[in-house]
């Protein structure tokens, strides 16, 4: 089986540099926290190749159409890719995805989250397989997520030992 | 002590089908993911016995009561067990709950999440007993869920080796 | 190193007394549920020395200004520690953060959560130091919690064996 990195290649997706926050915001905490063989993987929404957040920004459903929203986890799914691969070395160390969580700044009368989801479920299947890349997954519509993003995807996978 | 299964029997609480989604909807990860010891349920709603969706829709405080809600959070209760069942072959493999996270879909002026979530928890130490069912939970107000669910609810169990 | 328990007592921080309910709530839940290596803990808010919950009450951005807001997750890292303390025996059992979920009940343009959930990570890491205290995080806005709290964390740490 090819390895992650060469998949994305193959799909002509580049990961993005690290996060490039807005000035005067400080993280103080991990983006890929590493226990064991556990990888937790911190919030992540969606960058540009340079590392900025990604717009649109606003809610989905009103200031975020659909199909932006999708195009939203797709980018965030390489952001934390980007970050896992700075954190691990290789995309190969990763064993299985264990748990994605995913969150959508909704107008209320939104609700299809799962559709906006599936931009990250359907890219890690196809870049990790159906065996290491399935994964359980809840979709949550919230009022409001940090820097008015439309999306933030938190996961976890564990790793070879 | 008497497996789930025969408590579940005993209480005349037969689990439902597996989940039939609306027409045109895809989701393409798993409902329950078992990695090593750990399996993680993803975000389950309420459903019939059918395993269609079950109504009340939309948000608690205003169309849908407490008292529904509550209700919801035991047909999702039997979900995920239903969603276990189905991928463990037997419930008496869990050797012990570690976590609930319940998200109700919330007017803006209903707080009494906790309440609703103790649909849930009631359940699952009825049928689990205290030292297997025992769980820490989250209980969390959100603005929308998929498909105008009023609740949704993630977990995770731990199994014997 | 000094025990987390010495630097609590030199930054005159005491932990709370245990959670003190509203008249007429109960929680059937384990505010820490210990599995294997792993402890979970639920989500908390923030609590005054008697363990009663502390206001002020209401969404962030509207009712409850940014600073205010600080402070409560501040207090919300301090009734965690308590209640970890009063399941562990003592607080260096604790091998490493993992995880931290904080939930900010938020008015819908305010979109400073990360800041607002520094409060908890700030004082993780000087508490348990840069290796410890280290964890992945994610910061949400949500429409309401329970009680009408302004912040709700959650989190996991792993014990030493």
């Amino acid at each position: 089986m090819r390895s992650p990195e060469a998949v994305l290649a193959q799909l002509g997706l580049p990961l993005p540099a690290p996060l490039q926050l807005p000035a005067g915001t400080s993280l103080p905490f991990a983006l890929v926290r590493v226990v064991g063989t556990r990888a937790l993987i911190s919030g992540h929404g969606p960058t540009l190749p340079d590392g900025r957040l990604a717009g649109p920004f606003g809610k989905v459903g009103a200031d975020v159409s659909e199909a932006e929203a999708v195009a939203a986890a797709r980018l965030t799914t390489l952001a934390m890719l980007g970050s896992l691969q700075r954190q691990l070395g290789s995309l190969a160390r990763i064993r299985a995805w264990t748990k994605v969580l995913g969150l959508v700044a909704s107008s209320p009368d939104f609700h299809r989250q799962p559709v906006v989801l599936n931009g990250c479920s359907d890219l890690l299947l196809q870049i990790f397989g159906p065996e290491v890349g399935a994964h359980a997954r809840s979709a949550i519509g919230v009022a409001v997520l940090p820097f008015n993003l439309p999306v933030e995807i938190e996961a976890e996978v564990e790793l070879h030992p």
